[in-house]
């Protein structure tokens, strides 16, 4: 068994959500998974939750990562897009419940302010620092993937940071 | 075993989400078990989904549902509850699809014209028509429980008027 804290970063959606494991070791990040789930799009919603689920469940026992970590959305104007992103995000936190792993939640805002050190920092920005923060000089990921490594990562610097700290 | 189709109607709430088991036998629908599934409103929302999450897959190895039914909602002006509910539904979802239990989705004006016959009925009617079909004189139940039957009971209606006219 590998040593290091891991951790899952989870960007969620009804079609694709993107997952990104990142192992710390030794203050370091390193990367472990990292992909995107995409549901039939032609089932209806119960059986995509339902594949997004178990994608998960075999994700995490495969990886078993100690903490999760999920984009806190504050949502757009539009109460559908709305219902459709939170059954997503129930899924996902049903997912890491079941196996007892506990879940930060990150504002987008929080996130690019980690990574970047800036809230309103363009998404190219944060991608580059994902990569960067990995040690990885080609990233061959896709943008969901990437945005779930980000949350992974700012989850390890906050956690960290509260130790550090002592809050 | 007992004989005859086990449906499951839900009808998910981040706080409470009401659930209702009937058993259809010879045309005659009957009650198997009804209730709600309280969340901690302390813990954060992941873990309430977790909460959520376990507490349906007991109900469903406990009753082995065949099938099951949610609300389909459109959802309020409010993009935060829509995100919310959406949590709760994703949670229900997942609960169902992991044992391979295909799920029907209803409008709450189709559930209230299928019991009542009329889209806009009030609740109190609908309630009433619940404990009718049921055979239930004196229903207990609290109202989400009472939501999430008619739900289970409209499924088996469509389900025998969909038999019947082969459509």
């Amino acid at each position: 068994m590998a040593e290091g804290l891991v951790v899952l970063g989870l960007d969620p959606g009804t079609r694709v959500t993107g997952y990104g494991i990142v192992r710390e070791l030794s203050g370091k990040a390193e990367l472990v998974d990292t992909g995107t789930i995409r549901t039939p799009v032609r089932e209806d919603m119960a059986t995509r939750m339902g594949v997004l689920f178990n994608r998960l469940q075999e994700l995490i026992r495969l990886h078993a990562p100690a903490e999760a970590a999920i984009e806190n959305v504050f949502v757009s104007k539009n109460p559908s897009s709305a219902l459709k992103l939170g059954q997503a995000r129930g899924a996902c936190m049903a997912a890491c419940a079941v196996h007892n792993i506990p879940m930060g939640e990150y504002e987008p805002s929080k996130v690019k302010k980690n990574l970047v050190g800036l809230g309103s920092a363009p998404k190219s920005q944060v991608a580059y620092m994902v990569a960067h923060c990995l040690g990885v000089k080609k990233p061959d990921w896709p943008e969901d993937a990437s945005d779930a490594l980000a949350i992974a990562i700012c989850h390890l610097n906050e956690r960290r940071m509260r130790r550090l700290t002592g809050v």
